[in-house]
């Protein structure tokens, strides 16, 4: 990062006051008699009413439309274990992108609990406070137990996003590529880079979408997790395959598909040459991909590549899912984020990249023109249309699926009829 | 409450949406380079800078003028034991409060932990999120162990607002009373009913400001707290002095002060007939005080008076003191709030109220004329000055105690030289 960006983060964070958030008073609170309806004596009557019944909070508080962005700071960025409080600039950035693109209220929670039994209880502890729980950098393997036990002793939604924002926009992004080469993702074979938190729930999704677990080679630091491992946690076991392929290079030798989510530049021009054809490359290590995409557009011109970066053709980015995926979840009163929802989130975001490109995308992004092909497989973040497509699919998967409390918004336009490849 | 007030309450949280409070982004977030700067890739720089130096989260997030309001739900309003979720909107009203006085930041956040060291463990371990923690509604002795070991294991101010709030402004009211009638508080024998936060830590605060521990009496549910009693937790063995009184009515013979933080009607008019020559009663029980103002107006009319409805004269409203207090903490990064920071939030809301009346006072209240007298012995809550006495006040205090972390603002007024009685 060069000093000048540097500087003018730091800046941006600094002035003209610390930080990204406030808190806005939503209702008047100027004379006596508003300050009377909003605290004593007038605040005692929503507090009988949810005292009465607690689904009236989501009706007299900021609970409905409220969302913790939690993390332990162990699994920061690309930066690592930075600590809680250091993480503090990140989880505000996140409630900055639910509160813009989906108009969500975050409070960002920093939690200093190094034990997991700790850390969950904390966060179970708090919960009445929020309509719905966005878990953000927590390491893995730590995260899974995290969130399968929130899940499990909770009656909000509880979402971690490096594992499923994640994996829902690779899927989306995935299918899409497979279609534009002409291949399915039954006979797709796949390598995966990273076996942390967004690697493992890319491939359950991938799984569940109709991939073949034999057709799926997961890779880890210490090469490729296979049958004869013995230093593998239960997560990584799931993918343990019979195979003699052991390095990198050995998995990459005819694969239809690459999907890094690990670190820079591990992936080599041959690993890439030996590839089969019509590949297709996400190399998603930010800031740096694990290929660089001038020198992979060296090596082959058969193939279809992402990155998390926007300064190139088909970025992966989270902003794309959570904020709608949680928009529907709680405009149904979901009481969880399940497999139909996610598959519902990978299939809105197909079908959006298949409509014409909308004008605002073109001169947000300086475009001339822009339609569904290699460079366009996933939609852009400022597509004002996202909201149009997510949170109804996710509301209708809510509502078919048992999850909704509420019935389908009255509001909401009926979700596009799509079908996932 | 009249069935109107009811609707228009329940309605001033319903519409146009659910609850009191929102999210509010501080910064640019339109464009793609805005988002970036926000979010990554330009988040990571303030990020390096917490890592390397945590005072940094002062500069880059909203810690430093973040409240949390926190709550067990176990003591709400004249509610009790209503629980965390029923508690929300008496927590999100003093958010409201704060932001709207003192312009903090509050995230309220409702904590389901029913036993005390799970309620301990479980704001210690978010305390990374805030510069500052305002316990609220917790019941005693719980709240009491919960304040103390909360202030010993973290370093940023923790304060319950219930104990200390609520003394600081009877202190003030009571300090400009005697003034008023001629007395002086180490000569004035004070009883006190309800021997709970606000009861036990109003006397405290009276002990440090020069009452004699052996004119109080302080009296609970089962009558005068004297050293025969064996029924007393540590609180209030404190207070455990040697007489023969044992009833209200023996207490009050001759008091010079009543301070009621119990229950409605429990000053008989014969009781208050037996106090001393020029009496002073705060009866501070909402919505219903220990006597009502009409009923003991009849019986004295040597008497001051207060309570805490703002449809009579001297309301003691905690909303005088939180506000600035935390505004003054905060704003030297205080560590604490200690003993010093709490007399001189006394001194500075008594010289308050015996400056001239502002005219912004006078039109808010619709009031004609108002001065420093029987009516008037604490500041109004809609009085601009307070944010120019108080903070200040605390301010110098924190520096002058050592508890500041930065030097007296340069952007703040010295504070107003004043002496407490």
């Amino acid at each position: 990062m060069s000093r000048d960006y540097r500087e003018r983060a730091l800046a941006y964070h600094a002035e003209p006051r610390p930080g990204k958030i406030a808190i806005e008073v939503t209702k008047p609170c100027n004379s006596q008699d508003d300050l009377a309806l909003a605290y004593t004596p007038g605040v005692a009557e929503p507090v009988r009413e949810i005292a009465r019944d607690p689904h009236n909070a989501f009706r007299y508080t900021a609970k409905g439309n409220l969302v913790a962005v939690i993390t332990d700071g162990t699994a920061v960025l690309g930066l690592g274990n930075v600590g809680p409080l250091a993480g503090k600039p990140v989880m505000e950035g996140k409630g900055v992108l639910f509160k813009r693109f989906a108009n969500i209220d975050v409070f960002d929670i920093e939690v200093d609990a190094p034990a997991t039994e700790d850390f969950i209880d904390t966060v179970a502890r708090i919960a009445p406070t929020f309509g719905g729980i966005n878990l953000e950098d927590i390491a893995a393997p730590r995260c899974f137990e995290i969130e399968r036990t929130l899940i499990e002793r909770l009656n909000i939604p509880v979402f971690h996003d490096d594992q499923h924002g994640t994996a829902i926009i690779i899927a989306a992004g995935l299918l899409n590529a497979l279609e534009i080469q002409g291949k399915s993702l039954p006979e797709a074979d796949i390598v995966c880079v990273g076996a942390g938190a967004a690697g493992i729930a890319s491939m359950d999704l991938l799984l569940a979408l109709g991939a073949d677990r034999k057709r799926i080679l997961l890779v880890d630091r210490q090469g490729v997790i296979h049958s004869g491992r013995e230093d593998l946690n239960p997560y990584k076991q799931a993918y343990a395959v019979e195979t003699d392929r052991r390095s990198l290079a050995d998995a990459m030798q005819g694969a239809d598909v690459f999907i890094g989510v690990s670190g820079p530049d591990i992936l080599s021009p041959e690993m890439l040459a030996s590839m089969a054809a019509r590949p297709i490359v996400f190399a998603l290590s930010n800031p740096d991909p694990e290929i660089r995409p001038e020198v992979a557009l060296e090596v082959r011109d058969d193939m279809i590549m992402a990155t998390g970066r926007s300064d190139y053709p088909n970025q992966v980015n989270n902003v794309l899912g959570f904020p709608f995926i949680f928009r529907g979840t709680l405009d149904v009163h979901a009481r969880e984020i399940n497999q139909q929802m996610k598959i519902a989130a990978v299939a809105a975001l197909c079908a959006l990249t298949r409509e014409p490109v909308h004008p605002d995308v073109l001169k947000a992004y300086n475009l001339d023109r822009l339609e569904f092909g290699p460079d366009y497989i996933i939609p852009k973040p400022l597509d004002p249309r996202l909201i149009d497509f997510v949170p109804p699919a996710i509301a209708r998967a809510a509502v078919d699926s048992g999850a909704a409390r509420e019935p389908y918004p009255s509001h909401y336009p009926e979700p596009p009829k799509i079908g996932v490849t």
